[in-house]
């Protein structure tokens, strides 16, 4: 049940570590991703595929983990990602990828919760750096970086409170994401 | 399985207009994207839910159907949505809303998929016109309507030949939807 995959599909960012994922796999994940609305059908989104660890270890450094977390640098050695999906847009097919980024990255990453892996979009990016790992051509413009592992952590939902969305960690570890109510998102039916 | 729901997830754009869809459908599927990532978990999206007859035919008029079937005015009388998601910014939030909209409007569309219904996301939208059918006050900014119903289409992918994305349909009324090969969208692995 969708209600059930979309629940369990968390912004993780702590994994074991020792838990590998095939090329294959990844491969399958973004087959979801082709399979996918795009804006006009243009389809301008590519993808580059990272499970070695020594291009992971590199990508590391350049990416921005938890913004609201301010003690936190982000996962440590044995609990980081073990491969990444760069959503590239090509610019020489269009310059307009709409919300394709967002379609393609949920639907990635529901085939990952499904697998029993999971991951976190992440926006906050050097992409300049990070495009010059990858080795993209100009056309290639670096968009999102989707980090991946077996979940190490539990995160939880709650209620949005006082209007305050900052997700926070508790001291168990357990990381605590107020989730704003149905109520409040619609703003009329008729 | 998420492959399956996926791939039964296509832009429907012919509906049995006499299968209505309850308000009480729409807000669960809502909820979906309600538990779905969002930028910095901001959530700043809103939704407006339209069932009325009379309000759905105002709205109508304003949405642009199917760019590349020129000789295709939109769905004719009897194969109409029944109903309309409005996908709303609200701009007191965040200006930015990243890729939430995707994200969110993924998670609804794989929510109506499973009930047996579908829909399409339309960005080509008279967006004034609506935002003053809809009431829409100044901090909320229209990004997409989603047209919902039960489908009364077949629409079929492909593969993508000689770089044409343009979706077609044939003599039958299938509608066909070329796609890229994960071959073509991945530039590496690595």
């Amino acid at each position: 049940m969708i209600k059930e995959l979309i629940t369990r599909n968390r912004s993780y960012r702590r994994f074991d570590e020792s838990v590998k994922i095939s090329t294959e796999q990844l491969l399958k994940w973004i087959e979801l991703a082709s399979l996918s609305a795009s804006g006009r059908n243009a389809q301008p989104l590519k993808y580059a595929v990272i499970t070695n660890e020594n291009l992971c270890s590199k990508i590391f450094p350049f990416l921005g983990w938890a913004g609201y977390l301010s003690n936190w640098k982000g996962p440590a050695e044995g609990e980081r990602p073990v491969a990444y999906i760069a959503v590239i847009k090509d610019r020489s097919i269009s310059e307009n990828h709409y919300c394709d980024d967002g379609i393609a990255m949920q639907s990635i990453l529901l085939g990952a919760v499904e697998d029993g892996f999971g991951g976190c979009m992440i926006g906050s990016v050097n992409k300049s750096k990070v495009a010059r790992l990858l080795k993209l051509e100009e056309q290639h413009e670096l968009l999102w970086i989707i980090a991946l592992g077996k979940p190490a952590e539990e995160v939880v939902l709650e209620q949005v409170r006082n209007n305050d969305i900052k997700y926070w960690r508790d001291e168990a570890g357990v990381h605590h994401v107020p989730k704003r109510s149905v109520t409040e998102l619609v703003l009329k039916t008729e």
